[in-house]
């Protein structure tokens, strides 16, 4: 065995050890006994130690000094090992314990403090999980920028200048079409009415189908907030069910199957390697968005889920598939980052991004951040937040620590915008298919061209080779303004 | 911390670890997706590894040295550790990973061999089954019992010569009530008839609340062969519907309540201690068979369970609470020893211990153990096997290599003879509990005198004390000759 060999044996064991704690965490959203929570956290707590013990192994910098790569996907494996073990040793055990202890706690808090709509509960706690995630960032970034070390975690290669130059380019746009839109005289209706649970069930597996989600691979499940969890032979999505608003259950499921269907696209030879996975969360959310909107909410699929929905719920309040389109993709102010559109989506990310960027370089204090919250709020989005629990309060991310996160969400729909692009101009006939609710075209270009690659490019590159141009917003603005400029008639 | 909470401390990890390998094997057998097998094993083998290595770490040597436990619990959580890790450490880790690699294959080939009813085909595997598992039995015995040595991890303390005489003591009352039973003039009716899938998990979770089942700590999944899972706080059982057999669904389910309950009821102190599992699967058996049959196939609850039945499937063909009583007791011959009652279980057990023993010392081949298996059973059953399938081929338990473990079915048997007659004495109310469906006052009993000390004595001292006699095997015989004799009017 030569040392690569030794490193890859040793990283696969990892993985698959990575893998069981996924699977532990998808146990605890989906089917664990409420009474077991102490226990799980013993376990999770267990199966953490053990990895971050593996993940720093003093083996792993030896054999990455003499290991010698033979292809150009042993390169990258070796990259993407060289690169966790320098992030995994650059944080004191003591400080990656702290920061597991308290955000742990704190999320509870923040859960508490947003259900008595009260900020003052939890920001303390958020001064507390600042302070230990600036000092993290200190030691992972050696002396470069702070945010951008954080950032790199989820997005690598993505700086905190890049996003916001980028971002800069967007939100003028953004902002006049959110204006039109809401301004315009033909408003689409909303759907009313109630819709049984099971029915639903049955059309979420349908749209899951639809998408080519793989069941012998995969399972659907009731989760709270619906999410992924998974990869190779075993991703599993979940839904939740609202029997007033079906499309929350409908475009959670498309959403998850695109999560899901990334994981299950990569080449399986990469199983259990470091390519094994999705390579960023950009990336992984522009497969969940091009699957949920720019394909599931197109006028071709959102007509074949009309006349399932009429069929299946004895009518609709809706009057024909023209329509149904229209209120699919209804705009209306909101608060709720989670609720919102496709026009409105990237604005409530600008400003997470901002605020949490200052609050990381020390230029604002927690103690300012909900009326810096409140100001920004009003100037983008032109109306004043309510109460707390609508506003500084409603994201779970800042209390777990997962500062630099948010931005991914955009970056996402960045890239979903230039995939969208490159698809449609590959894939004529993909209009036609998503009518007959058959997505396959679409899930075949993004399988070959994003997916199956998993960790092989870096993400940027990944999505420029796979649509042979630059990433940049235009394609994205261009069809939003596009569709709802068709959709509102402007 | 001292050597003890070094040890301790270590041993809670480990317990933790095992739990999360228990519970991705429920996983496995209830809601995995049936396309991530080579996945799941990958997964399992790196928790079995590290499991291993944790098992075997030298450190758990120096701390048993040095440890100075203050409590009778102390020492005997010392005791087990020590245990465990003598026996880890005599089983070089190349054999035992053969044995790993070897069982799980011929898995495989036992339920090809028994789908075609060819001994032929498993018998040589079975061979190299046995070889590995007689050197593993050397390197345990250290010069002993090779057969004692693979007994003493299902069922510690026990003997292959005490279970000997034993048996031998039951085998002339067994064989000569069997006889009288089926000779019997009056033969009880079977139940037959259409039993909807749902009503009967619907009854099925009724029955595991009127035996305590505490749903805040446990659920009930559909597995192929039902089973319990898990401890503390998630211990989950199983079950199975065959829609002409719901006795098969609702006495499944009870027995794994029993199973569970055990589990369930250890003194929450003990928990991720060596101390916090059942103490041997002899006593496991134990609960799960007083829960299904002293109490479940009572005339009392049998009684309760009539009415149940009777409302939900809109009649029955047995006429009344005393004929269901006889019903719910039919004995009839058979080959298969899951599919056996009462009176005729035991017999099964004794077959395959005999045999088995004979194996292990090497008194018996291979190659002549068709014959051997037909032959006794001829004896003991009075009729001749009519095929492999349903002789020789019956059971998993050898191809995966698991001798020594065939008696603690009826050591169990054994010891709830002894407790219920304890506990028919000490809780004179339970039968008119029983026919309310309420089995508390006798699971109350179980779990204040057996179930709450966990590991904490001997399998044998723990139902001698909770009895306060010896164990033997009168009690039970006792029992079964006066329920038998009264249903069959002998």
């Amino acid at each position: 065995m030569s040392a690569f060999d030794d490193l890859l044996a040793f990283q696969r064991q990892t993985e698959a050890l990575s893998s069981v704690a996924e699977r532990l965490g998808w146990d605890q959203e989906t089917v664990m006994p409420r009474g077991a929570t102490e226990q799980r956290a013993e376990e999770m707590g267990a199966m953490e130690s053990v990895l971050h013990e593996r993940r720093t192994d003093p083996r792993i910098g030896e054999w990455l000094e003499v290991a010698e790569p033979r292809t150009e996907a042993e390169a990258r494996a070796v990259e993407l090992i060289a690169r966790d073990f320098t992030r995994k040793n650059r944080v004191p055990a003591r400080l990656a314990s702290e920061i597991a202890r308290v955000t742990s706690l704190a999320q509870g808090i923040w859960a508490e403090a947003r259900a008595n709509d009260a900020p003052e509960e939890f920001l303390p706690t958020l001064d507390n999980v600042l302070m230990l995630k600036r000092e993290e960032a200190a030691a992972l970034a050696d002396g470069g920028d702070l945010y951008d070390a954080l950032l790199d975690d989820y997005e690598p290669g993505a700086t905190g200048a890049g996003v916001a130059a980028l971002f800069d380019q967007m939100r003028p746009r953004l902002v006049a079409l959110r204006e039109d839109v809401l301004g315009a005289e033909n408003q689409p209706a909303a759907l009313t009415g109630h819709f049984p649970h099971d029915t639903q069930l049955r059309l979420a597996r349908a749209c899951a189908s639809a998408f080519g989600y793989d069941w012998s691979r995969g399972r659907m499940d009731i989760a709270v907030h619906p999410f992924s969890s998974g990869r190779w032979q075993d991703s599993r999505i979940t839904t939740r069910v609202v029997e007033t608003d079906p499309f929350n259950c409908f475009y959670s499921t498309i959403h998850e199957v695109g999560h899901s269907s990334y994981e299950l696209g990569i080449d399986e030879d990469y199983a259990f390697t470091p390519l094994g996975r999705g390579v960023s969360l950009g990336v992984h959310e522009s497969q969940s968005r091009i699957y949920e909107n720019q394909m599931g909410r197109s006028r071709a699929f959102s007509g074949w889920l009309f006349a399932r929905m009429h069929d299946a719920f004895d009518g609709l309040n809706v009057a024909n598939a023209e329509e149904f389109y229209r209120t699919v993709n209804r705009v209306t102010p909101g608060y709720i980052r989670t609720e919102s559109d496709e026009v409105q989506y990237n604005l409530h990310i600008m400003l997470r991004f901002d605020l949490e960027r200052d609050l990381i370089a020390g230029r604002l204090d927690v103690a300012d951040l909900t009326e810096a919250w409140n100001a920004r709020f009003l100037k983008d989005f032109g109306v004043a937040v309510d109460r707390p629990a609508n506003g500084v309060l409603q994201d779970v991310h800042w209390s777990v620590g997962l500062f630099g996160y948010f931005p991914t969400y955009a970056l996402g729909n960045v890239y979903a915008g230039c995939l969208n692009a490159a698809m449609r101009a590959a894939v004529p006939e993909l209009p036609e298919a998503l009518a007959r609710g058959d997505a396959a075209p679409g899930v075949e270009w993004l399988r070959e061209n994003v997916q199956r690659h998993g960790g092989l490019l870096p993400p940027r590159r990944l999505i420029e080779e796979a649509t042979g141009g630059e990433v940049g917003p235009e394609a994205l603005l261009d069809y939003l303004e596009e569709k709802f400029g068709r959709i509102y008639a402007l």
